[in-house]
């Protein structure tokens, strides 16, 4: 049973009104706005990555889908192992600081213990409320297609993770991403779809479309890349399919003017489908177009 | 850190009001109850539980939680791995059949890889509406402890798991349980403090009483036990420590009659601890009062 069929054997179950046919970023119960991910240890993270950062990117991806839907935290649940004298507490350290930067409070959980040698499985459950909750599926032919700050930055974070050179703050992209709770917030009520940038910016982008019913175009040449990601065309397949950004992408009716700041990289259109140009050249479609959840730290 | 001093830096971080201090089973929010379990393998069922058998578990364990509220299934989001082809299709129909027993759509979740060999680590997340929401903390001075149904079924269902010879019901009892939703809604707006029997009826009473701020009695004579239990004062210590019975636990005025047929196991009054008798007689405490989340099916 591949993923896609497993997905597709959960949404033949009954379905909640506001599961969104478990095509969103979160689910939309009694007016607030639901979302859960889970991170595993040597597929999510390194088993290297201190703890600290651990805690902190755990909360801060679902803050994130939080943030695709316009919502404010109303705290988090967690479901954590636990880890050994030397994770538990940087862990809870760092549990504690991505909690008191966005004024997040626990609302519950569950501890466990795993077998010896496990590697580590953590969920988050993250609550919101005051949602406009834009859907992924909203973009309509015509709209364009937007995303917030720079693409890129943590998957070059990664390979500084792996042993690689490089600046901190691409680390940091990779181990501490900043959830844009403000951004998606002010960015809601005005855009036919929204989600973050989670798998990928072409991933996501044509899921986006998929689940709108449309095709999209996106523009290489104007995917907006940190001072430190090479510019040339392969350093930017390289961002737009490396994941962990955690920057909104959405759909807007042309000529609308995002609040916050953000770079035009695509457009909409009827049909079905990812298309990539670089300026006036087409490009071919790369053979992955983002991070499906393979194996980071160890070849599978 | 232990598991106490874990579960202590978590109520030192920011707790959302209705999270209950963690003390419950489950925290209310925006008028909503939520809980969440996560199931090891290794830990809490048997690598060779069958793997319907898991995923009934799965659900009916945080049934169970939101009948302790007395609250209605809203529906569950669940966090799974994929198992591999002899486990997704058994698994997926396991998760059918208690969705449809007991009418309770998907909300939402999310699918994972896990590294080759690792031991599967599953999440649900049930939310549950209009609950009359009784606190495990609730019970008074004075109050009588009753327990549902019997006790110590799934204990010897687990026995049977691991190889032993016993009926097929007490199996059952251990591999899918049955959460009391009827049962919770009848009871949760008459009793004062409520909670599942999940970890066995001694630790889950202690606790209650812990929450309360006061000492519980036990008489394990009264304790209710199926025709396939032995009756002797071992087989009842046995059945009272064994947990995974999901039994509905309470605390009521003295002279109230539970609308559902329930037995009378104890007694709340000032102080602290829990002390056990056998009819006229004081027994000492086991040196374990329950099932505390230590490994199942391997020592560790």
């Amino acid at each position: 049973v591949t993923e896609a069929e497993f997905i597709a054997a959960l949404r033949a179950l009954p379905l909640h009104p506001g599961a969104r046919e478990l095509r969103d970023d979160a689910a939309i119960v009694g007016g607030l706005v639901v979302t859960t991910d889970t991170l595993v240890e040597g597929v999510h993270f390194l088993p290297t990555d201190p703890p600290a950062d651990v805690a902190w990117k755990l909360v801060a991806v679902n803050l994130s889908d939080l943030a695709a839907k316009g919502a404010t935290p109303e705290g988090v649940l967690l479901n954590l192992p636990l880890g050994g004298e030397a994770w538990d507490r940087p862990f809870l350290a760092g549990l504690a600081e991505i909690l008191a930067a966005h004024d997040v409070p626990l609302i519950g959980g569950d501890t466990v213990s795993l077998p010896d040698g496990a590697p580590r499985v953590l969920t988050c459950t993250a609550i919101g409320r005051d949602a406009a909750a834009p859907p992924r599926s909203g973009a309509r032919a015509g709209d364009a297609l937007w995303v917030t700050g720079t693409i890129g930055d943590a998957g070059l974070g990664l390979a500084i993770a792996r042993g690689g050179q490089g600046p901190a703050e691409l680390l940091a992209a990779y181990r501490r991403p900043r959830p844009l709770l403000a951004e998606g917030r002010s960015l809601a009520p005005g855009v036919h779809a929204m989600a973050d940038v989670s798998d990928g910016l072409l991933i996501d982008a044509s899921r986006m479309a998929a689940a709108s019913g449309l095709a999209v175009t996106i523009d290489l040449a104007a995917v907006p890349l940190s001072p430190h990601a090479p510019a040339d065309r392969a350093g930017r397949l390289a961002a737009a399919t490396a994941g962990d950004d955690y920057q909104l992408l959405f759909a807007a009716p042309p000529g609308w003017r995002p609040p916050v700041p953000a770079t035009l990289v695509g457009t909409f259109a009827a049909g079905r489908g990812l298309a990539l140009v670089h300026g006036d050249e087409d490009v071919p479609l790369p053979p992955r177009l983002g991070f499906e959840h393979a194996c980071i730290a160890r070849p599978r």
